[in-house]
């Protein structure tokens, strides 16, 4: 497992997978193995989503394909390619926005993009690497650069890959308390189980 | 670990807490451990977001509160209530659409609550509980059976519990191949890594 310079500290046992999971900005530049990429893909397939729609769709791109590599690097923010250029991998997430058996809209297409994102994440930390996901991504550059068929959303960009001992902010990791957000009866009221 | 009668089959090694996670519709009608909702929630708890928001708010009803359960089921379109009946507990899904610093629209809060809901299905997992998302609920019954506030919109709900030994569906779970969503160069076009 990586250094946990910063790892959660949760109220409540949970998985190592899941605590141990944090944003890099200081990747170390070296390429993911094959083997380690296509374990945290099967995780994400493996996801639950409306209908067994899996409405996710990934472009990806690895850090030893130069010019590709720069290609992906300007479909992100400028403030995200500084640090994301020593990612070993992005990934462009996409979502399909209808029903493939109705053409109907998915009302939780990017929802279930996300719940195809949380087991890659959990795959990835418990192989020693580190995922940021980003949602400061440039789509219209995406929609270009990829060639993305028409009913189909750019969501996120996800770097992936070995993170550095330190980080630059070490300030530790804060979440909302349960009682802020897991309500009983009425919207707002904090449910007894959280006190 | 529950009965395995849905677990998946992986093509390349993954998580357990991934891998046995399914979407039961036989629950074993019987409330769950405290430590274990707590523990569940947590793990939403940690999971990423844009701009740290954690636009993630939960309603949570326990089966014990008979009055409060007969109203969470009839929030849930019809076909699910004869199934989630059974559940130990009901869980609403709520998003904030805008982000609290500056209230402008936040394009993937409804993904950040995939990735909540993502760790904590891999977190019931591993305590031996399932959780059978669903899109199909009635989301204005939510918006007034709980007061939801302006600002908020009801996106899922959970079952979460114990699963019986068998389901009523005994096909095995399926999956798109990577090579079907797994792009390299552009979209549509396999990646190698998959093939």
């Amino acid at each position: 497992m990586p250094t946990p310079i910063k790892t959660a500290q949760p109220d409540y046992p949970i998985l190592d997978c899941i605590a141990q999971r944090y944003s890099p900005y200081n990747f170390e530049p070296r390429p993911i193995e094959h083997d380690h990429l296509l374990r945290c893909l099967e995780a994400a397939r493996w996801a639950a989503s409306s209908f067994n729609e899996q409405p996710w769709r990934f472009v990806l791109v690895t850090r030893d394909h130069t010019d590709a590599w720069s290609a992906a690097l300007a479909c992100l923010m400028q403030a995200n390619q500084t640090w994301a250029q020593n990612a070993g991998a992005l990934i462009f997430t996409l979502a399909r926005n209808t029903f493939t058996r109705n053409d109907k809209p998915n009302r939780v297409a990017i929802h279930d993009i996300g719940l195809a994102i949380g087991n890659f994440c959990a795959q990835a930390t418990a192989l020693g690497l580190h995922a940021h996901q980003m949602a400061g991504i440039e789509i219209e550059t995406i929609r270009q650069t990829y060639a993305v068929s028409a009913g189909f959303e750019p969501v996120t960009a996800i770097a992936l890959g070995y993170a550095g001992d330190t980080e630059p902010d070490d300030k530790p990791r804060s979440r909302n308390a349960l009682s802020e957000w897991v309500f009983a009866d009425r919207f707002g009221q904090a449910h007894p189980i959280t006190s």
